[in-house]
């Protein structure tokens, strides 16, 4: 046990879920975590809710378009201070797969729209199966 | 195709290994990206670098401490603007394994601390196998 471990003072706090759907609706970046044939990997993408499922865009070319069929995966968010050591995540895990245009939200501005450049006409939806945020409490 | 699509300005351009070496090696927290029954997660940890590994301490009594003991994963580093709509992200792919006490950084300081409170006294290294990043550029 090192001398300074006492130096800790954060404690993690479990975030309920209604926060956690809050946290969600504001933010507009994550990190969705998938598995190929190497194992997991999490990449960031832009992302909207859209009632309580993650929706976000990808190209048809990549690799990881391939893998968000009908697959296992969890959307990661979440906002650390790497001065403070305190901070907070969201963890959303479920099923991704395909939306069909008629599945996507009617109003246009809601809809998420890619930060870089490139065609990205795949939405994909992340269906939650679980809901669940830590926030780490410097008291 | 959405009218206002035309804004997009950033472009994603391939980090060379050798800097996301030192952007891992600057960052102080990133994700631990591992897969259990129900699928891939990724959960916070804060960690440091031990030359191209990475190093963290997790409790012995978390399900994610089962789940790292000699398996693939993927550690993944991040700094996202929601502003600017830019950002870099750096993905570790590799095999996590426990450290002996023996293999650890001989320096104390060196080694990760946890920023939370509680016994966390298993480190874990995680051996690269690939090292890549991307950075989005708005240009």
């Amino acid at each position: 046990m090192d001398a300074y471990e006492d130096l800790q003072q954060a404690t993690l706090h479990d975030i309920p879920r209604s926060e956690c759907l809050q946290l969600l609706g504001v933010a507009r970046v994550g990190r969705i975590v998938f598995a190929d044939d190497e194992g997991p990997v999490a990449l960031p993408v832009n992302f909207r809710m859209d009632g309580e499922s993650v929706l976000f865009r990808v190209s048809p070319a990549s690799e990881m378009c391939l893998r968000l069929n009908e697959a296992k995966v969890s959307f990661q968010v979440d906002r650390l201070d790497d001065f403070h050591q305190t901070g907070w995540s969201v963890l959303v895990r479920g099923t991704s797969s395909y939306v069909e245009s008629e599945d996507l939200p009617v109003l246009r501005s809601t809809r998420p729209l890619p930060w870089a450049r490139g065609f990205r006409p795949v939405y994909v939806r992340v269906q939650p199966t679980q809901i669940s945020g830590r926030r780490l409490v410097d008291d």
